[in-house]
């Protein structure tokens, strides 16, 4: 009886969230980035059922350094597509943001007129310890903003690098945000971040940095020629503009649009979609294999040992992962 | 009985090995590389008795486009080394090579006076396959090798990417090598390796080409410039050479040699190691996870169809992922 009547109660939920109602959307949330096995079961029921009402959306990725004004960002580009009738579901990954209803309250004044509007849903995805976990949230999380109707889902990170990898799995335009004077701003940023951008924004480029953002987007431009180019095949375009001062938000905007519409002629939207499914589906698969081996309370107890024994030497990688996994099996 | 003599017979082999007998390390790297269970735990017993013999010695990589001129290089350095009486233990990461008895005879004019030298060891990496494995057996082979004398080991990777990542993990220097014109050229080289590289050497800086590379040199300087600095702090240094004229290779030697003498005062070429050694241990729990996993006979069966809906979208990447597992253990 029991399971019938969580069975009724999904069913609920999903139609409700079909119809966009907020809280439905909230509880599906907290069921996917629930840890307790029962509820988050639940969520990926619901998920797997919600990808069933296709409904057209883009995924853009947002990262960018501290001070790189992700928030001032995000607030005026949101602003600039309600205007054109979108609906935006905004998921931040964030380790350090607090868990609240729906919004970021740890930070009042981050995306404050967008946080008040009907038309927006923001979400921390709270951190659960393990990266897999988080970036699993908030894969997830996109498939049920979807279904209830955002079609424009921004996800921010922050430039932990770790989770822009994971975030790059799962959208279809990935965008660096950058500050003028390509020197010591720039180190900030991780490693092999800017190789996976599919296109840069120089943020604040206004009153006496303008000059500055220009140079700096001429530099990038002929640094990033020298790069690969990304499996779009397309060049990864550099752009300039102020959030502070809305200025040039439409252009990058533009630039954005403008790649997914070059994207989607040459058929790499869907498949780099249909790519990234597969990924998803091998990284859960992995993911769960590795959460049940640590979960092993002979694991629990014994790894740090190990690992340090790897570590000063006195047992080989390959050597110690064969022993804790016979005397796991014990 | 069986057991005692495979004991015996490892100690014998772990005594020829650090006596530097050719025989022996052949014998010990196909240990290694076999998908033979049983001969494989030897070769990972060998390699952590091996491990405890501590000599020192210097692991670079190799990488770079197909025609950047890989093989003439590693000859090019290797015959400079050996001046300076150096051991030289050359491991070639190639998917498409063929294991033969320690040299690469599939390709006769490769390295042609290095691999009869006596004091030069070469060996391609069989491709086993699953890629963890074939980076497994490579990071067990340096062990081998640098127990047998060996103390400097070249890894030469062929730019397929993933191989690169792994390689990146396993040495205490990786040097991207390019060629002049520095435009379409660089192309051929995966997204990501150049940020991976401690160094970029531009060959083939000879005659007409000179000036090109110089060009480049300046380039890829700037463009470096606007990147993340590496974890060791220290920037990419860029080089020229022409390993056909056996030009500065006595400068690139120096490049090298001058980054990991600062690392070794900044400690950071300890710390790498270490944090290496610590990432192989769970590289491996992994790979082991995985591989018992897809040795399944219901996955191994039913992987494709799963994987298929989750590409249709007719089943979310979560709920396969969930469905596969329970299903296996039934």
């Amino acid at each position: 009886m029991q399971k019938r009547q969580n069975i009724t109660s999904l069913k609920q939920l999903e139609d409700a969230i079909l119809k966009g109602e907020i809280k439905a959307i909230s509880k599906a949330l907290t069921l996917v980035e629930s840890n307790l096995p029962e509820y988050h079961n639940q969520g990926i029921e619901l998920v797997n059922n919600l990808t069933k009402h296709k409904k057209d959306s883009l995924r853009i990725g947002i990262t960018g350094t501290p001070g790189a004004g992700k928030s001032t960002f995000i607030e005026a580009l949101g602003e600039y597509l309600l205007k054109d009738n979108h609906k935006i579901g905004i998921l931040a990954i964030d380790p350090s943001s607090q868990k609240t209803k729906g919004s970021i309250l740890g930070d009042k004044t981050r995306m404050e007129n967008l946080s008040q509007h009907p038309k927006v849903f923001i979400r921390p995805t709270p951190s659960s310890g393990a990266l897999g976990g988080v970036a699993k949230a908030t894969r997830e999380s996109i498939t049920i903003l979807e279904a209830a109707g955002y079609d424009i889902i921004l996800v921010e990170t922050v430039g932990v690098g770790q989770s822009e990898i994971s975030v790059g799995a799962m959208v279809d335009f990935f965008l660096l945000l950058m500050i003028p004077g390509a020197g010591d701003e720039l180190q900030g940023i991780k490693r092999g971040i800017m190789e996976m951008a599919d296109g840069i924004a120089i943020n604040k480029a206004e009153g006496e940095n303008e000059k500055k953002a220009m140079l700096a987007k001429n530099q990038l431009e002929n640094a990033l020629h020298l790069f690969p180019l990304a499996e779009s095949g397309l060049p990864t375009r550099v752009m300039l503009c102020s959030a502070l001062h809305k200025k040039a938000i439409d252009k990058v905007w533009k630039g954005i649009a403008s790649h997914i519409d070059k994207t989607k002629k040459s058929k790499y939207f869907e498949h780099r979609r249909t790519k990234q499914n597969v990924f998803w589906f091998k990284e859960a698969v992995k993911q769960e294999l590795e959460n049940s081996f640590f979960q092993n309370e002979f694991v629990k107890e014994n790894w740090k040992q190990f690992e340090e024994n790897v570590a000063n030497q006195s047992l080989s990688p390959f050597l110690a992962a064969k022993q804790i996994i016979e005397q796991k099996s014990k």
